[in-house]
């Protein structure tokens, strides 16, 4: 068994897991006062976004999924094994999320697209670079962007 | 504390940390057998990227840096907070890569261009989706670029 400590903790105004549009949230992340000090967070600023590892804390063990499953329960998509999907009830809880970095103060963090709920323990921080991103072409296969329709940006249908 | 346990292990012919030319090195990874079962990553090879979470475990923990470094001792690029590089030691040790998925077997997958030396525990893998990018224009301050040239592919200069 590995032990992991938290380096900080979200502080957000979403307290549950909603699926969808999660680039309105605007969330802080605290560090650890008593580990850190502003000179762990120096120069975080000159970069727009953020990766962060986080612990879905609210998944109970019994919830946790080891095989395959259609992800969120819908049928309509294929089944298939938990490490091809992203979903938050995952052997260790998870989470790695790129969202934007809005400021730095202290040993506080500003974000806005974290996709994790209040108090949720964060395990690190990581500065977005852009040599980190996939090389090469992407394929993914076309449940994912039906799935992902809405995540980030609600869809305000119907009407004008 | 929280407790994390392997699923797996990567299994590389580099077994040392070298700083470049990652992109050259084929591995695997091993998901634990007394745990896992090939349904766990059905459909996953509809993915030609994963993103892995690591333990970057041959940092001692008296290596490990909570303050502000230069990026690789290098006096030439301002001394940035452990949190504003991705250096592997790092508070909790976590690495998370992009990596090109070229082949699922069982319970062995394939990748290309995974920074993680042989036997490195790995703590989650999750397939790479393009709506998990940053949304919105990436700013990133110069001394990243010169970094992480060469890191992916080695560069040979000399000649013409």
């Amino acid at each position: 068994m590995i032990e992991l400590q938290p380096v900080g903790w979200v502080r957000s105004a979403r307290s549950e897991a909603i699926d969808d549009d999660w680039d309105s949230v605007q969330s802080d992340i605290e560090l650890d006062g008593s580990r850190f000090e502003p000179a762990s967070l120096r120069g975080l600023e000159e970069f727009s976004h953020i990766d962060v590892v986080f612990l879905f804390d609210r998944v109970a063990d019994d919830e946790i999924e080891i095989g395959a499953r259609h992800p969120r329960g819908n049928r309509a998509w294929p089944e298939v094994g938990i490490f091809a999907q992203r979903a938050r009830m995952r052997p260790n809880r998870l989470g790695v999320t790129t969202c934007a970095l809005t400021g730095v103060d202290g040993l506080t963090l500003s974000v806005r697209g974290l996709d994790a709920v209040d108090g949720s323990p964060v395990l690190d921080v990581k500065p977005y670079m852009v040599e980190f991103g996939p090389r090469g072409t992407v394929r993914q296969p076309a449940w994912v962007h039906e799935l992902m329709r809405g995540y980030w940006q609600a869809e305000h249908g119907g009407g004008r």
